[in-house]
């Protein structure tokens, strides 16, 4: 395999069947843009150049690729596929070595298939370019790849155009292929638009090449790889197969899902070993978990860091910032945002911790809420080591309860809380006796006169 | 097709295989009664009359039915489906149109379907009855239809009757029938019981219209279309298919599941285009989501409408007249109840929100309850335009709080607040120094004597 | 069926690919270690001992089963199946009944099957052993069992040692076997490890018994009953056919699951007739439900008794003594623990109820919490019948809220209401008119220089 890699992914398909403004390419798998997949998977193969030709929707794919270093090319019109790779061409000027064409709407494929490719290209017997095939279950109208028992291609045909004997073939043109760029450029010089769609093909050049004695080579993969998105049925589909590899891979490395199907991760989730996922929790992008932790039911997670031996929910949000340190604990309908959950320290029921940090083996009570915003700023809320928060307290930001020190029950804390000191802070307790059995039978005398 | 037809529901079996007191047409599929999916879907076709025929359980039915002007016939002994039919006779006294025979425990079957029956009966070859005929994987004990190529049929037996041939037929039949009112009902009175089980069978008019030389025809459906529900397995089989055949239309209209399988639609559930639902969503009735929304997992709607742009949850809960205008957003752990968020407000945290009407732009903070109810009325709360509610802050109804108000955190509101004024309401903060320490002294020293 | 049995549960295997820390028989299937599952319904038999045969990681074994009443056993080198039933041997010593030889990670036999296996064995054929046979879906590498059509065996062959024709017989060893305990210790006396791996295997005592003339007999089962736990892809797999099954006969009990594969039930879960659960709910150990209760969806129960007529969730967390009395009402982000909610008494939001008594129609306020907790130990709220407590309100135990008071919303109780008393315990209300105006021109204009 060369060193010198570039890819040009192909995304300018309408994608009227996704009924949507979003660009086919950008609708996520796993968290994901599938397109961001496809980039993140040659990146392995660390290309000099990787290029999408994008059509309409173009600035919307150009704002999601550009942080990744992927360069846009235009295609104006539709001409077919062997057009598209052509407007990559003037970006590609000076380059020397292996074109990758890839699909936007073909996102799973592996870096290894795609080394496959270029190995196959630059073995000794040289085929002029290397074409991905795949044998689905049911070929329907894929084109079809005629070739010898080598993977030297006889004929690539079209389903419209092909025999009966040639829709007998089971092996199917991903449209995946490898390419030195200065064959690629020049063949595609060559096609023509003459057939009935008035398109040019990219297939034509592995003719074109074989008419200049120069065979390509077909290498297969399995199809559940080169399957593509043209509808949300299908980009549900390929959400599915990446859950379930996912989950099949966490199985493998130590991870208990009771009910793997009811987990879903991102395309980055990080799981330790002897951790126990229960049914039904939710992985957004950015979670890394350590080991021996439990999630439990119904949580839902998302650029969260959990330290060994904590445990989390049922019911649980940790967004963004969420910081869980050793043997901490969050429990049921508690939310944590841009906080800090020291080690052992508890949070266990109905709380909401934002722009907070909390000491080690502090106890959050049931309903306390930090008070983080004001309608124009954020404010920090600093809970000392071993402080301990009465239920249904408000933590009114910025405000610093110290170490040992602890709040009563039901306060609305305003003021700073020097460590090991009680706060107080709430109404007296006042009793009118019997006033409710009088307003009851005032309320049920108003009633009855309704 | 004639213009007038009436349909007569069977559903007078005992159902004790569902092992329920409700009885089993009213078993829910989709959140709405089997019948009254039947109901629906003949409404469709607008029948001059529909009757129920019911035997134990009447009263349980005719509720359900009444509101949607279906007539109940009493049938007091399981005498067979021909007696069943008869049951209906004399409610349908003078109607001369079509009759189309349903079952209440085969609830899915669609208008199209219905439709096709109808048109077959009055196609020029007129044939004396048209029978729902089907092909299932496995056509166990079901009653075979022998018919030619053209569907007239030569014969319809029951399976334990049928001779080894006929029990090779794969056509089944469903029940459902179509035939002129003045037919069924002259043909029926000559059906007898001299049968094993001593029952009066409807199919046994296709042999006597035969007979008087008048062939009745078969059409054929898919076997899912007329599945029936005899146990609780069943019936949550159908609903599956139902809700796999809902969510494959709603990614089709343009909406992303990520996870099909765990959305759960209601029968009427409205989605507009480019909605996207997270996993674990449960609609029941009276939903509708406008374009561009996202339902985050773990949410729960019902008699809720949502406009464009708004958020949703995650573990939000939307109840009967919770209304969410334009970009408005409903975080974790909040309920809605019989309340409008206005366009651009927020209500993110742990809040409950009923009978209550919060102005655009309004946020409220985390932990916040309107206090609606004294035990024997509901009061409504009013937040203004760009109100700012400090976190966990009770409003006691009935309250209003102005236009840009801010109500401070932890406040216990009880009496108005005008407009661009604060409000605060809570205990004063005391602090008792080193009280903390001396508490945890105590405490040790108590835990320890135990 | 001989009335003195001992069962053998082989639990040295190392577990390796399960990749954990816990020995692989303690990892739960429906909320319990698998082992158990086996000590359960080996218990069903009333067996005289039963002893677990442990190699590494003996202690977290014993300490499982020791409340079990079952012994431990030790094989401190892995020198084979028939070297680990030897261990056993001195346990049982003066023991002359029969013997069912069991693995830890086999753990779904049924008691029916062992039963059978018993049975067999003292059948007046008298055979030496009985080994349990299946026909797995795709036998493998599987160790197979020749046998002639009365279940007479004529071979049992380690896969590898295999011949062609033997490995297309399609009757597999499970493992299990039973046999009495004279013959099994003699026969295993006289088994040597003179094969490839220099291992004792348990299979050959069938046929050393055989060369005696004393033929072997086997009765067959289904695959899924004797599927093996070696990693937690099979443990996920075994989860999901108990959950399955549980999920059928809860259906078929009468109960509606409107999703049946989103319910997770535990070993020991108990649901009455006309239950309804919607989907997504977990059930962990130690839940009663009685009749016509609906279970709403996002619920969590655990350790849970819910009385007739109540109404559970959406969002409910149940945990361990939690009791609903008769149509109770418990609704979302509402947790339960050790606490009594009277009959018809209602929880609907945003509440927490540890150790509390909640007397008969009482009505406890959204975001109400019981602060029960000072850090060091738990304190009772008592709640009284018909009382009202207000909404957003702490009640700091111990405390008792009389018969039919009321508590006013936003309230910190921190001392006893009288009956029929209201308490109010909150701040006073105080307005700064046009405050709101002036921090927001302030804010803006400091949000404008930043």
């Amino acid at each position: 395999m060369t060193d010198k890699i570039a890819a040009i992914i192909l995304a300018a398909g309408k994608g009227t069947r996704m009924k949507s403004d979003l660009h086919k390419v950008l609708h996520p798998i796993a968290g994901r843009p599938m397109l961001l997949h496809l980039v993140a998977s040659v990146g392995e193969l660390s290309p000099q150049r990787t290029i999408t030709v994008v059509g309409a929707g173009r600035e919307q794919v150009e704002a999601a690729v550009a942080p990744h270093g992927v360069e846009i090319a235009h295609q104006a019109e539709q001409l077919g596929t062997g057009h598209a790779v052509r407007m990559a061409e003037d970006a590609l000027a000076g380059f020397n070595g292996d074109v990758l064409i890839l699909y936007g709407d073909v996102p799973l494929v592996s870096p290894e298939t795609m080394t496959r490719m270029l190995d196959r290209l630059h073995a000794d017997d040289a085929p002029a370019a290397v074409v991905l095939g795949f044998r689905p279950t049911d070929p329907g109208a894929y084109g079809r790849i005629i070739a010898d028992r080598d993977g030297w291609i006889e004929k690539m045909v079209e389903y419209k155009d092909a025999t009966v004997a040639e829709r007998a073939e089971t092996l199917c043109n991903s449209g995946l292929m490898a390419a030195r760029a200065n064959d690629l450029f020049a063949l595609l010089g060559r096609v023509t638009n003459d057939n009935a769609a008035g398109e040019y093909y990219l297939p034509d050049i592995v003719m074109l090449a074989a008419a200049d004695g120069r065979p390509s080579a077909v290498i297969e993969t399995d199809a559940h790889e080169v399957a593509g998105v043209n509808s949300r049925a299908e980009l549900a589909r390929l959400e599915r197969d990446w859950q379930d590899k996912r989950r099949d891979t966490a199985m493998a490395d130590g991870v208990t899902l009771i009910a793997p199907e009811t987990v879903w991760f991102s395309y980055d989730t990080q799981l330790g070993r002897d951790v126990t996922v229960e049914p039904n929790v939710v992985f957004g992008p950015g979670v890394t978990i350590a080991d021996k932790v439990v999630i439990h039911a119904f949580s839902h997670l998302e650029g969260a860091t959990v330290a060994s031996g904590a445990s989390v929910g049922p019911y649980a949000r940790l967004r963004p910032g969420a910081v869980l340190e050793e043997d901490a604990r969050i429990g049921n309908f508690v939310e944590m945002k841009k906080a800090v959950l020291g080690k052992g320290a508890k949070a266990s029921h109905l709380t909401y911790l934002g722009d907070a940090s909390v000491g080690a083996g502090a106890n959050i009570g049931a309903g306390t809420i930090t008070c983080n915003y004001d309608g124009f700023l954020k404010y920090q809320t600093v809970i000392g080591e071993g402080a301990f928060i009465g239920s249904n307290s408000a933590l009114v930001a910025p405000v610093t309860i110290g170490d040992g020190a602890l709040v009563a029950a039901g306060s609305v804390v305003t003021r700073d809380v020097e460590a090991d000191a009680l706060a107080l802070a709430r109404g007296e307790q006042k009793a009118l006796p019997g006033w409710a059995k009088r307003f009851r039978a005032k309320m049920a005398e108003r009633k009855g006169k309704k």
